[in-house]
């Protein structure tokens, strides 16, 4: 099987799961546990806290570790919102995101009860002296745009100068590992990432709080994570995310070649083929491509059955009947939507893979094309 | 190190991590993909929710999988209560539970604003026709005691069938994998379990919940475990929790061996020692000892200095200077709380580890009551 899927998940990389598995077998004590046993998985916790945070350019004791991307995005938003719980906030417009957000963010939006979705170009105009919270992704899952998250959050620090309680929270899952992470300065208060989209173990993530954040916790029992994330600590997981970012950092050259690469083969060989996002920035990974006249669903069937993995969005609304929201925001029709296949590239894809995926795609576009003209000739 | 300490966690069984590292090698598909990799990673997600079942007594689509105990816990409350919003419920009594719970039951009916924490043992008395949710441990954490599950559905049961609508959750974090575990049987609702404490990995957990049983979730976002709980699927932690329950099953018998004759030769050699819970049933792994005039601290620091780990009580709340909760729930004073050692056995422990174990403990409670009785010659 050859993988294009990357901003699904990605493979372990090989240095990520020897250390996981050596911390399975060797460092299994409760990080609460007060005895030597305890101690020892503390210390490993605490390295791997340090290890990420470094990469973010945080601080160890603001990052705390979640189970996941979602679960980040939820403490995020939740835990900012409930974190203010009994004072005084005009209902309306209390949090503003955009419409290309993941369904994590907007789900968690929606349960706040009062927000705004926003064109993620023109969020600021939708921000008031009412916002508490403002979640804006950094890099788009299914076109890889990203957001001017630096000029947004210089705004917010202006409002938060003058007076105004308002934060921001990124959700930073895609670009983590593709692109340069610093939230210092990007000069986020809150920014999720996850370690299954950066060669690390699924079932880990982690959330970046600025000092001095307010943030309740969303998930309830023992004072773990400095009383912001109860539940056992997930030893084994954490040390696995260190070590992913520690081998990330060669990523994006290499993928940003290769979809270079693609886009321009697939441009030049398929007619009707447009790029969605190509205007924007993007990440080096990604393309989402448009081919007209063709069902997305098709393409992906066609090139699964010829071993090659790739995906009309988001994983996690496969199975939907319904067209990409985000196509829709950035302005394509339903049609256009559903005629939109993600590619996206990762550490492990040679130049040999993409090669074959471009002879894939273009034959399998042509047949697909040539299918639906017979097929309308029949009709006529 | 010697570690019996198996109640706050447990070692990582052989079979399991090598069924960890494959499928983390191998096994790296998003199980919402709808290609081929991900499709690989549903039919291992499957596979695994089905063994877990099928140790419980469950249907495969009665088990959601969740990030640990906590979690299920959270999910298990939080989410049954949230199901009825909207609905008009008397919010006196709404939630009963006992005082001797893990503080993620504890703190969730907290969250939930009204509950009433009444003593295990007559539990029975406190629920009223207002009350929804009734939330009892099978097993504890500290002492082991054992609560009547059965009994106590039997009863809601005939409330429910007289139209009241009221459900039974039960933490069974510390139960599965110790005494045979059938939900059927024991007739919950809801019962939350826990993979690193059955030799499986940590930051994975599932909750039962019985057909019929509304939930509502409590993490936003993707539909994932059928729109129950939104993230990106685990899938090799599930397959580690699926090989540690199929290879759980001989683990009770030895470590209630080790149990008695352990307590049985500290109760012969030791003064002074009193068994926590001794009149109740209890877990066979587990031995909550009262050593009076010692400071259980010292004891725990004692042993971990001759290598051997055992504890105060529950992991999560170490560090705390507050006694144990459960302790002062059964009955014991401040200062009997205070003197109180857990010491949990499980499936590596040998008879020559806990004859070590015996002969430390016999030395260290000496030394500790004679250091004592010399400073107190010293102040008189």
């Amino acid at each position: 099987m050859l993988f294009f899927d990357h901003n699904a998940t990605t493979p372990v990389a090989p240095q990520v799961a020897a250390a996981m598995d050596a911390a399975v077998r060797e460092v299994f004590g409760n990080a609460s546990s007060t005895h030597r046993t305890g101690q020892i998985a503390r210390e490993h916790l605490e390295n791997a806290r340090a290890t990420v945070a470094k990469f973010m350019n945080a601080s160890p004791n603001e990052i705390v570790f979640t189970s996941g991307g979602t679960e980040s995005n939820n403490l995020a938003i939740l835990g900012l919102i409930r974190s203010r719980k009994g004072r005084v906030v005009s209902r309306k417009g209390r949090v503003v995101t955009t419409a290309i957000e993941h369904p994590s963010v907007l789900e968690c939006c929606r349960q706040v009860g009062a927000y705004m979705v926003a064109p993620a170009e023109r969020i600021w105009e939708f921000v008031t002296d009412d916002t508490v919270l403002v979640s804006v992704m950094h890099a788009n899952n299914e076109t890889g745009s990203i957001q001017d998250i630096a000029e947004l959050a210089r705004r917010i620090r202006e409002r938060r100068a003058a007076g105004q309680e308002i934060y921001l929270h990124s959700d930073g899952v895609q670009a983590l590992g593709k692109i340069t992470v610093d939230v210092k300065a990007l000069g986020v208060d809150l920014y999720s990432v996850s370690a299954h989209k950066v060669f690390g173990p699924k079932g880990m993530g982690a959330l970046y709080v600025r000092r001095d954040v307010p943030l309740a916790g969303v998930q309830f029992g023992g004072r773990h994570e400095r009383g912001r994330r109860a539940g056992t600590e997930n030893v084994p997981g954490t040390i696995g995310f260190a070590r992913a970012v520690e081998v990330a950092r060669e990523n994006e050259l290499h993928a940003g070649e290769l979809r270079d690469y693609f886009e321009a083969e697939i441009l030049r060989l398929v007619p009707d083929v447009e790029v969605n996002g190509a205007s924007l920035p993007r990440l080096p990974n990604t393309s989402n491509l448009l081919f007209r006249g063709i069902a997305a669903e098709a393409l992906v069937i066609a090139l699964d059955m010829r071993g090659m993995a790739v995906s009309t969005g988001a994983a996690c609304s496969s199975g939907s009947v319904e067209p990409s929201h985000v196509l829709l925001a950035m302005g394509r029709s339903r049609e256009e939507a559903k005629s939109s296949v993600r590619f996206s590239f990762g550490r492990y894809n040679t130049r040999g893979d993409v090669e074959q995926l471009v002879e894939a795609v273009v034959s399998c576009a042509g047949r697909l094309r040539r299918g639906r003209s017979r097929e309308a000739q029949l009709v006529s």
